[in-house]
């Protein structure tokens, strides 16, 4: 057996149900790991190694094994835990402690999960960063708003992890560290516990290292066992490339890839065609920043009446200044244009099953200060679609790059089985 | 002047800037209203006269006046306050002390408004009653699940009240307790620091004493001034009656006074026809059942993992039930239904600036164990449409009676401005 710390969930689970291994052993070794290289990669606010080792000898006694049998998984702190801190990413909420735990969390645990502990957020889930370094290179950034989640997975302290995506904080963490990541349909996993950046978007945001785990995790937080997933032959797949009007900004290593790839899917029998987003989607950035912004100003309103000294400038002079900027009539248009945009796209991806696009504009940046353009996610953000992001491919510094899918709303399944179709039979394109 | 704590809360906040009167003094008058009655009705799980006394006077010490000045405000308890405890309803988080304010709770507090105490919700925002009466008929429900802010509005104790509609929680305890009712289009007021009961459906409820004080409140809540609402003519008024599936279940009271209504507005020159909806719509009820149940029990999955036992009974054999025994493809088929009636209450909508509806059955029925039957709202909270009932009519008791007038979604102006114009130009009916 490999080291425990670089099995997937679903190899730990099996090797936990089969007698060869304990939750115990499988938190020991994660906990080295982290103990290893946590110092250089800075992934958690709050890691308690003994409450961790209480909790996997808890889960070994559990009567019946768990989907999820002693699996660590990380948590990003903005999720609500009753037995550990939730901090926001925020001093003003330092040492603040939950009255029970978020639903995704109860899920996790009823299932025979193990919280290792709470991972570093951006402040508020924005874009002030926290301590956090890519585990591939720790000049650059992570990065963000799951950046801490990105960081344990891509370095190997945990096999999964949560975040959050409101624009583009799952997605680029994950293509920037090297993981598998997946942001479902809107309103598919409950945010109970939760803290909402901005409703209209929100997500919980799933990190791991595959996409069987994927699916795993995501039967366990849906709550109930779901379908396996189906295994399309590549010859059956509709794949649409969707360069977006961002593909000039991306590095070179990220359109080959994408070229690869869409040329791979071809060989192999998909139809593989070129999707041309309508021009109307130009609009989707600008009406994204309206409608996050005004309502995470509402949703701040506690902190910027309390607290507004202590909330970084950088997120005073940017969002929140744009959310104190826009009138209702503003916000209300900006819907208006998403849900516009989201019938058009529902009209395109009719004839596809999956779309194919960057997941980032390359490898993650050098520099510590900024998280990265998250243009490549907020297109597909605001329109409330699944998202996938698969790490298919190498920069010119050897970083990961993200290949990122897009399904149809509430056709998560679709898209999961069709990359799991695609990182099986394709597989790493540079 | 009137008795203070009979005034609305657009003549309080007038009164307040003209310096007629003081938060103080208003909120002095509405203690001792609710000293008199509370014991009857029993509206407050939470009340601290001294806090609320504080907190007058630190309004009246407030450098600008804000646009709800000194107005008391009753807040469901499932409402997060970081300076009252926030129950749920629910011994299970007996004494839970929130870290911070709910947004629409800051956002009262921002505009001037003063905090009475937490208002009695039926448990965890279900079914089963907490210990609030009808403040007209005390061996009466006051309806559910926001019972105490519907009875506390209605007893003259605050002019408005914050409760929250998932099924029929804020309308049907409105028509019960005489008082306005509103529950505007999904995602309008963030939701942010509430308990959320099932996210597909859940909105905030306000309750007060006229349409004018729902259009004040609702732009403190929605956090930037908002436009005067219009002035329609009846006779623009395009009037949709729609007597639903369940016109037989209402009390003759309730037939009459739509009826009437109808015919006073047609008399007024509005054009008045009657709207038949669609057979599938007769689908929307059980599809409701499943996503509220669905999402409600992975939103207590905390509760239900560690606090079992402190469940009441009710609770567990029908919400929790059904949502334990609903699986994924159930609750997404659910959602589509939801989503293709929505699409046919659109086309519906475009010939009508309102419909027409019972609020509830009647008057509201004798007892203290169920809070009345919910289906006059579940149709259109299940559409996520916003809604207004206002206290037109009365029963063969002599209690009050709602009708129900049913915007567009995201059309919230103009509901209120049809409300406001009925409100004036046609007044009771019975």
């Amino acid at each position: 057996m490999d080291s425990l710390h670089t099995l997937t969930a679903t190899e730990i689970v099996a090797a936990i149900h089969a007698g060869r291994t304990t939750a115990l052993a499988v938190a020991e070794e994660c906990l080295a790991r982290i103990a290893e290289i946590e110092p250089t990669v800075g992934a958690w606010t709050h890691l308690d190694p003994d409450h961790v080792l209480r909790q996997a000898r808890a889960v070994d006694r559990m009567p019946e094994p768990g989907p999820l049998q002693g699996v660590p998984v990380g948590l990003k702190d903005i999720i609500d835990t009753a037995d550990m801190p939730t901090e926001y990413g925020t001093p003003i909420h330092r040492g603040r402690r939950p009255s029970h735990d978020a639903a995704c969390v109860a899920l996790t645990r009823r299932a025979g999960g193990v919280v290792m502990g709470k991972t570093v957020t951006t402040e508020f889930a924005n874009r002030f960063p926290g301590k956090t370094r890519n585990p591939h290179d720790p000049r650059r950034t992570p990065g963000g708003s799951s950046s801490g989640s990105g960081a344990a997975v891509g370095a190997g302290m945990v096999p999964l992890a949560l975040g959050t995506q409101t624009t583009a904080s799952t997605i680029r963490p994950a293509s920037f560290c090297g993981c598998v990541g997946y942001v479902p349909s809107r309103g598919d996993i409950r945010l109970s516990g939760v803290m909402e950046a901005a409703g209209s978007f929100d997500a919980l945001g799933l990190m791991a290292r595959s996409v069987e785990d994927i699916h795993l995790y995501r039967s366990v937080l849906v709550g109930v066992p779901m379908a396996a997933l189906a295994r399309p032959a590549l010859a059956d797949l509709r794949v649409g490339v969707a360069r977006t009007g961002f593909w000039e900004a991306c590095e070179p290593a990220t359109r080959d890839a994408i070229e690869r790839c869409a040329s791979a899917l071809a060989r192999a029998g998909a139809r593989v065609s070129r999707v041309d987003l309508p021009a109307g989607f130009d609009a989707i950035a600008e009406a994204h920043r309206w409608v996050s912004s005004f309502e995470f100003v509402r949703n701040r309103a506690w902190e910027i009446d309390h607290h507004w000294e202590r909330i970084s400038a950088p997120l005073r002079e940017a969002r929140i200044a744009d959310g104190m900027a826009c009138d209702f009539a503003r916000y209300d248009a900006s819907r208006a244009t998403l849900r516009a945009c989201a019938r058009q796209l529902d009209d395109i991806q009719r004839d596809h099953d999956v779309l194919l696009t960057p997941a980032a504009a390359g490898e993650a940046p050098l520099g510590l200060q900024s998280t990265g353009d998250a243009s490549f996610s907020t297109l597909w953000t605001a329109l409330n679609v699944p998202a996938v992001t698969l790490p298919l491919a190498r920069g010119a510094n050897g970083l990961p790059i993200g290949l990122q899918w897009i399904g149809s709303r509430w056709a998560d399944d679709r898209l999961l089985a069709a990359a799991r179709a695609v990182a099986h039979a394709i597989g790493p394109v540079a």
